[in-house]
């Protein structure tokens, strides 16, 4: 393991607010297993007092939780924002009003803001900065203020990225994209539809006729990236943890002979993509920092046409660990720090 | 439970040929419930000699498997082939041989053969009936060999077929299916990737690119039913035993304002066809013989655009399910006798 | 398939108080499967107006839920009360005092009242007959109110009790108890440790040190069966939706030398008691009105020891099969009747 | 995190024999994860020639196999057997002979031989040290060769022997132990019986009465350890990839008021083991290296009985991550090196 040299280096303190939900307990146990990062503070609203059982570095830690209200703001160095869609920009604010730099995990601060109309508040920038190093570094580095992107909008965008740019993807066509997620995505609040019993033995799609929240900030950013198509995006709830595999049919503007291509131009720098000649399966990227991309030129068809994997575990790449990620280009350390377990 | 009534109807002896497969096994099971049927023979090459446990009727049922050499072809009104793919029309042309009507699960004499050019053994039909009884009931009633239809081929199919006879269809579009099936689809022959370690918690594609053995009825049928498009077919492996979800992106050549009406028009009298208004959960199907169809006209499309989506369980209306349907409908009987458990 | 034949019998209506639990749709499944039932109402207190999705006879049914209050228990000839420990016996109660038969599913009416001191209200009986027909059957017969036993108790009992009888336990020993559960035993209500990614690839014990609610029904009926032993009972939760397994070391006051034979005499004409000279496994009985028994005598032991392995569907004979059961006979039905799907 | 300097150290070149297996993949990933260990040679007979894909330290790595005939063990410090029971002994001489230390994952040289009378090859010690370092830790500092213990032999000694050697355990008396372990315990040869369809949502006892392979080495360490008692074995297959539960109930020769105070004692200052007041899961040990020990003294009971649950993964502290902790007792690195993940 090459272990990143820490002497010398500087430290930050972190803060998490929501930490009690999946993908705030991933950022805590990200954090204390980051050489550089230190928790600071764990908030969560409803279990404020009791303690959160995080596994890292080889132990079982308990974080204390507190209160939202009893978060040293200022005190910390950088803020994840791990709160429920709507009720985060609130706290953004708050964190930028004591001078801190956030990420902030929800739709809120997004571009197309998960669909919802909203004045964000006061001090909350209109056009933060979208987290998806692999397309956007650049904007990142030393950003005081992060969208994280949403799970599926992050397999979905790496996949389409570098068709999009290279002009392949056919104007006007529709791109139909069928994914599917590990019930983790949810998030831990209590439903009847995510109990084991109703998902175990069960497929099912949801959310389905472009209503799903992140369909927004994936149109948005195609139409940056100079794409100009329509998306069908429809999510399935799989009976798994974790884990997003997005299946992506693009019609192209000209034929390909080589599926990886474009993906190797783009990509052959990045530490967070990987490509295979193979099929990309959710065992190969949970619990990992990475997107896992394959690609299949189908015979018999008068389109040409390109189908897309792209795997992510929904809760690192497609949350905490992207989250980490983007704090890391925020703060100036090496963007992978952290995040090679 | 409005049971048939029974008495002074006509019974039939039938046998399995593979009876130790997992559609043979669901086939037993069928047989023992069934009201009209008995159980002539269940072979099994591997394990003749041996006992297979089947429970139906709330019994467990001890049936004794003999090898297929023992069987009594002629003495059976009817022999299921539950044999694997190329060998099973060798079976097939010794059941007509002996005289007696036959239904065969694999693909040797499904429409386009599986893929695979062959020259059927003497005395099997070349186009022997397709036995989806929702589509092709006619041709069905009082046949002597029945091609019985692929997993996927059924639940693509029947979700396409009354958008296809309606015209509903884009001239030479792609219809993108991603479909997604329970394990039980790979058959009970061990190998590494059925592995419960390998298959737990993971989700991929297999037999992606238009390779898969179903695409060729699939193809041949949607001619014979006056479509003009291209099928772009994705199966992927779930963690789940039984079932099949099939999601269904329909170019329209017009617009529709009601998504479910092509298939309330067409299935209105089907007792094996069920549609929802929501979105069908393999938990809707498993262990019944139906189709379960629900459909969305997504928001945001230039192109007109259908959602279909089609459940089933693999091995009853996927399988051993409409093996029984069409036998009824080959020896005159009820064609739901034995189904409505 | 040996239907009952069903002209000119006697047909009852029943309801369900509570229909919208796990029980409670069983219940409804196995009412609406059952020849000489009709489902007169379903009540559901959180759900009233809307209905429950009911799959049975090869059909799905809509079954409406009324609030309890609306429910005609008058008009019912028997009522299966499948409410929350705690909230039952009151229900009981009103129905009793509308002259209808009920079969309780709660802990209330059990004997030792699920550990739970409290006085039963004005009416219910103090020693209602418990219902486990296989060792109390006379009692049942005709009964007016019957106290469906725990899932647990009657795995456990099922196993124990012909050995109970025959003086097998030694006197004063410890039968220790490993037994595992399906989720579906927690219920409906949802809870984030029955969420599926805290279940998914987990497994626990819960519940220990004998304090599991199901202990007192054993313990009071083990002493009722002339046994003079401990039991330490130990519940563990499986990622599996159905199914208990107990597994039990027995110490035997003389040696055995065939394992199975205690049970053969006591159960050769039990229809719901399956004997095995393997091993018991929850795919051998799930959705089926079973208790599968399996017994092994180890080597090496001092101790002269019988090892028990008991397996029941807790849904079905753990809660409503059994309670279909003893309503067949509190209604003078086959006893068996409704049970052999 | 606390990371091990690594600069200055001695390095050491490791090679896995037989690292197809689970036990063998997790070998290769440890090992590449470690900051001292290098991995000379992976060897797979059936599939040499193809690479293995390995997940470590954030990376997928190739690892490609060679045949066991063309490792060079002589060049390698120390080597992993991890072949199958019965063909590890030869291999572990041939090991011997070169003059490298080895560390045998197979029953082969454990206490008891797994059951089998079996002559060692020539060379290979009869009392190769045990290899539990929480039990027997100065043996195995320096040792030249481990017998690596058995999976349940893990979870089940470490959680007995502090109370066998406080002299805890009744004398003469019966230990009963219902353990249930994930499917990765059964290895990757395809069998029938370990498809997902035929494990998922199910579950069953096997290998009963005393006869599977790890009681030898239970027994004859207990003795050692002090114990005069019976075990009584009992696995169970759970519906997992990984991880053990022991639940043991021990008749105790005295009352205790306290009870993990047994293991306070004897564990205080172990890195891998971990004791909680609560009840161990599994997700509290999936891939980490620890022992996780919950105890209760159950009421209602006239023997004194001490209930405990112990708590592994199975490929982790019951394989490989405890050959890598023997490893680094041999070669005279810290104990914990590579552990820590």
């Amino acid at each position: 393991m090459h272990t990143i040299p820490v002497e010398n280096q500087p430290s930050f303190r972190v803060g998490v607010l929501g930490a009690s939900g999946y993908s705030g307990r991933e950022l805590c146990a990200l954090i204390l297993g980051h050489p550089q990062l230190t928790l600071a503070f764990a908030t969560a609203h409803s279990q404020k007092g009791s303690t959160l059982r995080v596994k890292a570095a080889g132990r079982v830690h308990e974080v204390p939780l507190i209160g939202p209200d009893e978060a040293d703001l200022a005190g910390a160095d950088l803020v994840f924002a791990a709160l429920p869609h709507g009720a985060s920009a609130e706290w953004v604010a708050r964190v930028i009003a004591a001078g801190t730099r956030v990420v902030d995990l929800s739709s809120d601060l997004r571009p197309g803001h998960g669909g919802v109309v909203h004045e964000l508040p006061a001090g909350v920038p209109q056009d933060a900065p979208y987290g998806l190093p692999e397309l956007f570094r650049d904007a990142l580095r030393g950003a005081r203020v992060v969208a994280n992107p949403g799970c599926y909008a992050t397999s979905v965008l790496v996949a389409l990225a570098p068709l999009a740019r290279a002009g392949l993807i056919a104007p006007g066509a529709t791109v139909s994209i069928a994914a599917a997620s590990g019930v983790s995505g949810a998030g831990v609040t209590p439903k009847f539809e995510y109990l084991f019993a109703e998902v175990t033995e069960n497929y099912r799609a949801y959310g389905v006729g472009n209503s799903h929240r992140h369909l927004f900030e994936m149109r948005d950013t195609m139409s940056r990236l100079g794409a100009d198509c329509d998306l069908l995006f429809t999510p399935h709830l799989l009976p798994v943890d974790r884990g997003i595999l997005s299946t992506i049919t693009v019609p192209l503007s000209r034929p390909l002979t080589d599926a990886l291509e474009p993906f190797r131009a783009a990509y052959a720098n990045e530490p967070f993509v990987e490509l295979t000649t193979g099929l990309p399966a959710l065992a190969d990227v949970q619990h990992r920092n990475v997107v896992r991309i394959g690609a299949v030129l189908p015979t018999g068809m008068r389109q040409p046409t390109l189908l897309v994997f792209s795997a992510i575990d929904n809760l690192v790449k497609g949350a905490a660990g992207q989250a980490v990620q983007n704090a890391n280009l925020m703060l100036g350390l090496d963007e992978a720090a952290g995040l090679m377990r």
